[in-house]
């Protein structure tokens, strides 16, 4: 059973109870609600586990930092703006104080660095890998939230920054896409937004079957990072198949008018580099154009989390 | 450096963050909060360990009630009302499809019982224990939040239920007190609140020193578990002992006026048995009167998290 399965039967299973409040529930970045009383908020919750999303001896103040990041990475994919946090830290088989201290400092800083102070959360300790589990609230923006589904056929694929190699430390050192995603809802109207967690292949299939669309990225124009090609001569795998696979680059990928496409490349996006990377089309299907011509069905060979 | 110690450093670390929409910070069961637009919500965010808080080889259906409802009894003990939850999952070690599935069938079922449907969450795998982390979210009754705080000199102290030996099987299929606490709040007046899951020595610990007073409890009067008697017999400790510090028993503890205490005993609560265990003094000792008028500092022998 794939990750996506599962989430697939937890979301069958939790749909029967969905309330009507809940106005995103189960298998986007984040849940969004209506709180009685007014407001809406957007909600997530999300891992990092030692072994799997940090090398054990990873430095307890880029844990925390991650751990803090990636759930903020999640509400900006809604283009909300981040409320507060809490953290349930287990330490596992750590019994360095030193090591519990740096990462709630961590934890500290970066819920402040990113305006989204930590106001609640829970320790422990016991055996095993290290384990952060960070709560992220936001609310949206101005223009409301924006989900994996609303891309349509027309519009341009875009995403920021450049792609793949991120396990060679941007994947501990990112910024959030905050300020981008929320002038992407408010400035250029776009129609749809993921965070790039699992990779470009997968989170663009993601957009996809939310959307139900398909989605053509053209090769020439994905992004690779430099952190890419120099994986790349690592692996002897072609660059963009990390910048299209590794995941964990969290930029973002979103989809909105041709025209405010071309916008958004030409201002740019508060210093952000933007690159037009493929179409949305009608067809339920989707694949990679390579600069050839050739087609070749796109693949979900980014990150699987259960394995 | 004990769990109260790494949660004192972390409260003081946020507090300098403590952005004033925040009404209840870290230190309390759960956070409470303003939301932007309107609305009160409490928040809380709560792990369950393999190995921690439940043994390998404990029926997963059991792991996802008790991450649920530990989470729950932590909304309850706010005098607040479940809305919805959240859950991350790390299966650890686990790769058995069929436990993946009936934890997630029991984190949506419990969720279901308890009026706060699972609208988010995140799940993984890797090594080492199997943990489960739960936030939940919540809404003020119409008395408002009921926090650790507001224990006042005159005080009974009340807990509900019997307490001790939770380990022989409660401390997996307990119920959370959301409508006695509610009760508490809306027709009793209670002045402070807060689940029994450290220990009764522990956590009327946590209310005196939040409520900076002092708890004088009284031996004879605390309601002691048949669970609690028969475990006194393999671990040759007294029952009261495990009473005081067991922990894990997720009742309720709370402080009011003698008058509507007497009256809490009298109506009952909610079909729950309620005892008065002690008063609340203006000293800041707390102490345990044994039946022969002997005093013994109240220890905070409970649950220790940080080992």
């Amino acid at each position: 059973m794939a990750e996506r399965e599962l989430i697939e039967y937890i979301r069958k299973l939790a749909a029967v109870d969905k309330p009507p409040w809940a106005t995103v529930g189960i298998g986007d970045d984040a849940a969004a609600l209506e709180v009685p009383g007014g407001g809406q908020l957007v909600v997530t919750t999300d891992m990092v586990i030692e072994g799997v999303h940090f090398q054990s001896g990873t430095a307890a103040r880029l844990v925390g930092r991650k751990a803090v990041a990636r759930a903020l990475s999640d509400i900006a994919a809604m283009a909300a703006r981040p409320l507060c946090t809490l953290a349930a830290v287990n330490f596992g088989a750590c019994r360095d104080e030193t090591t519990w201290q740096e990462l709630s400092r961590a934890l500290c800083e970066t819920a402040r660095e990113f305006s989204a102070p930590l106001i609640g959360g829970d320790v422990a300790s016991g055996a095993g890998p290290m384990s952060v589990t960070v709560t992220a609230l936001g609310i949206p923006g101005t223009h409301g939230i924006i989900t994996r589904a609303g891309a349509q056929p027309g519009d341009a694929i875009c995403v920021t920054g450049q792609l793949g190699g991120s396990i060679r430390g941007r994947h501990l050192e990112f910024r959030p896409r905050i300020e981008e995603a929320l002038a992407l809802a408010e400035r250029f109207g776009v129609h749809a937004l993921i965070d790039i967690s699992d990779g470009l292949s997968t989170d663009a299939l993601h957009v996809a079957e939310a959307s139900a669309v398909g989605m053509v990225l053209r090769a020439s124009e994905i992004p690779i990072s430099l952190d890419a090609v120099d994986l790349a001569k690592e692996t002897g795998r072609p660059p963009i198949w990390h910048a299209l696979n590794d995941g964990e680059d969290y930029e973002l990928l979103f989809c909105l008018s041709e025209a405010q496409a071309q916008e958004v490349v030409r201002t740019g996006l508060k210093g952000t580099v933007v690159s037009i990377v493929g179409d949305v089309t009608s067809e339920r299907e989707s694949y990679l154009l390579a600069s050839d011509g050739r087609r070749e069905p796109l693949a979900a060979e980014g990150w699987e989390h259960l394995t």
